[in-house]
């Protein structure tokens, strides 16, 4: 059994009575502190709101069994190589859970902060300011696996941490992408048995369960690589199943901790849809991924593109400008459309009566200023500008009175 | 050598020295008339501006040899099926030329209406109002041939006339599908050597080459049964080449004839953005189907579509709601996403609580109310509320005084 404080112990048995989001919770820790806050929901003298959200748990239990649990809690944590952090913890994402109190004050539904947060991995101090969130589907196609992985692996190659929620599918590629990123950016990786709290982590992780669970299971060893290079996160006590509403009341965490959120992947009724929203009342960026329309797993992102709640995003690029860190938005690759429009045509940037009398020019032979003047429909004096335009710009060449085109491929 | 109207002469005449789009000549012949708007320039008796954009193709040309020009213009689109006309024509396309007048008060550069039309086939006369226009890339993917195809079939089941540039790609994918619509539908076939005007067309292709020309030579088919079904229209005269400078002024028609414009593919820089930017300067609603992100093919769309310049639509569905025919929008196929998100998930629709509960509930064997209490957080007066609602929607079972969830699939 490890030595901990009396503060470990409060905000240990805090989170135990209380099934999150509580802001009545919350607000009233962060007023007199956890270890008053603790003997104030023990002993029934807290705010009204405080002790109905702590009545389940608390009733006919004694003081010292809950100090016991407290313990215990803490004691498994500690063997999943988890510490619990509360406010006023160096590494207590202040900013993150700032972003609560301000959607409390507009008036937020279910916007409860988390009262303390068990940890596996380095700090969350640093966010939302350097992270960004990606989620998905967990029924992800092949397609939006890349797509997720190719962005979330740019990002953290410039020193974003990635936000997920280890589920399989998007939420995993995310992860395990950004990981990649750290280890080709030499990061040291965490001795064994120590948490390198210093640094600032790759990718997070946000469980619906307790922290000492692997949820699902086959991600196992991807939660412990994320504890090793990130952080993974509770706010719920050791020994929580992961159920539906603590997935949806886990989200809004998600949503906190990045400066903005990206949906790659959803259905019509995703639960990542639930995300987005949290990520809107926190005042974060929402974005989404396009896909291919006859794709159901682009369903959800296409709904909040048509309905303007989202910003289109298509890579990497395109997410650091939304945040304000880039100014070069870009829609995805450079490619050769149509013959007519390549990127490279001559006549591009050339006024539009330059351009008619290019297209006029004969490619091979040449032509006369009158057969110039019929084909394009100008009047000669506009011709012989024009003409003088597309030599200084190689693109025509005289011969005598008579002209014709020079294709760009001739300059090669 | 048919029997023509000194009108048809002289709007052959106007079109032929003329080379669009020019809003001065156009005005004017609205305003005078064809006969008298081809004997002022003619004579050199016209508003400064039609003397200049008709200079280059009537000096040194004599009066008899411009109507002899003007009648072989008509008896070439005679013999390839096509008739001029002119505003005041029943079929002309007056609303469709209206917005031209429309942007041209508004400041827009390159607005000019159409002085005549080459037309093969039925009336342009319903021309916007049942009117959409899809258009996209030659180099189009098969993904973006097939949602042109699937979107453009449906709107023409649905009784529009899809309106596009007879190109390669998307473009064909749009006028093939609507001319399958139109056999569907069980609509009557041209009979041979007639112009059936009294139909509303199908599919209409506007050219930006002459009404006797095929471009490109391999759509010649496509354009003959797009002349049965519908109707392949030209501002130009006979034997005009595609010229590039020419695409992007026909793509201000091709706009204009329909009540939106939906861009299904296009690259960076592609042409097709020209036809987007038209419909936005006639106040039509653009529209751009979104696709994946790895496609250089849907790169324009989202360019599009994250600068807000167009609605993002998916379906037929989104198109007719978009233009406010059907209040039924729709982002794309219901899929089922993940296990938690199951669009018929039992707790949908149920409060909070009760879904706190619900997910409490164990799925094999029976809990107490206690262990309720604990599992969800909630007080036991909650908990039995909860589970009042859950039986009633028969989501519990009750056996004494212990709970078991029951699973949708029960029910089955």
């Amino acid at each position: 059994m490890n030595e901990v404080s009396d503060e470990e112990v409060a905000l240990a048995g805090l989170v135990r009575v209380c099934e999150p989001p509580s802001a009545s919770l919350a607000l009233f820790v962060s007023r007199v502190g956890p270890v008053a806050a603790w003997k104030g929901v023990l002993e029934r003298r807290a705010p009204q709101a405080v002790l109905s959200a702590t009545a389940a748990r608390t009733q006919n239990v004694t003081r010292q069994v809950q100090d016991q649990r407290a313990q215990q809690d803490l004691d498994t944590a500690s063997r999943s190589g988890a510490r619990l952090i509360g406010p006023g913890h160096q590494h207590w994402p202040t900013d993150a859970v700032a972003a609560f109190e301000g959607a409390l004050a507009r008036g937020v539904r279910g916007a409860g902060p988390p009262v303390a947060l068990y940890v596996r991995g380095r700090t969350l101090a640093e966010l939302p300011g350097n992270g960004v969130t990606i989620v998905g589907s967990r029924a992800s196609s092949a397609y939006g696996q890349r797509v997720a992985g190719e962005m979330s692996h740019e990002l953290a190659c410039r020193g974003l941490t990635v936000i997920s929620g280890a589920a399989l599918g998007i939420d995993s590629s995310a992860h395990r992408a950004a990981l990649l990123a750290a280890d080709r950016n030499g990061q040291p990786t965490a001795p064994a048995g120590s948490i390198p709290y210093s640094l600032q982590p790759s990718t997070v992780a946000v469980l619906a369960c307790g922290i000492d669970r692997a949820y699902p299971e086959s991600n196992r060893a991807l939660l412990d690589a994320i504890a090793e290079q990130g952080a993974v996160v509770s706010e719920y006590p050791p020994g929580t199943t992961p159920a539906r509403h603590r997935f949806l009341v886990r989200n809004r965490l998600i949503a906190a901790f990045g400066a903005g959120t990206v949906v790659v992947e959803a259905g019509r009724r995703s639960g990542t849809l639930s995300t987005a929203a949290a990520a809107e009342q926190l005042g974060r960026l929402v974005m989404a991924v396009p896909g291919p329309v006859t794709s159901a797993m682009s369903v959800g992102c296409h709904l909040l593109l048509a309905d303007r709640f989202a910003q289109l995003v298509t890579s990497a690029d395109d997410v650091l400008a939304g945040l304000g860190r880039s100014r070069q938005p870009s829609a995805g690759p450079v490619g050769k459309d149509e013959p007519g429009s390549d990127p490279r045509h001559p006549t591009d940037g050339l006024d539009l009566d330059s351009a008619r009398v290019y297209d006029s020019l004969p490619a091979r032979g040449y032509c006369s200023l009158d057969e110039l003047v019929t084909e394009s429909g100008l009047l000669a004096t506009q011709v012989m500008g024009s003409v003088a335009v597309l030599e200084v710009h190689g693109l025509a060449k005289r011969n005598g009175a008579e002209w014709r085109r020079v294709a760009p491929t001739e300059h090669r």
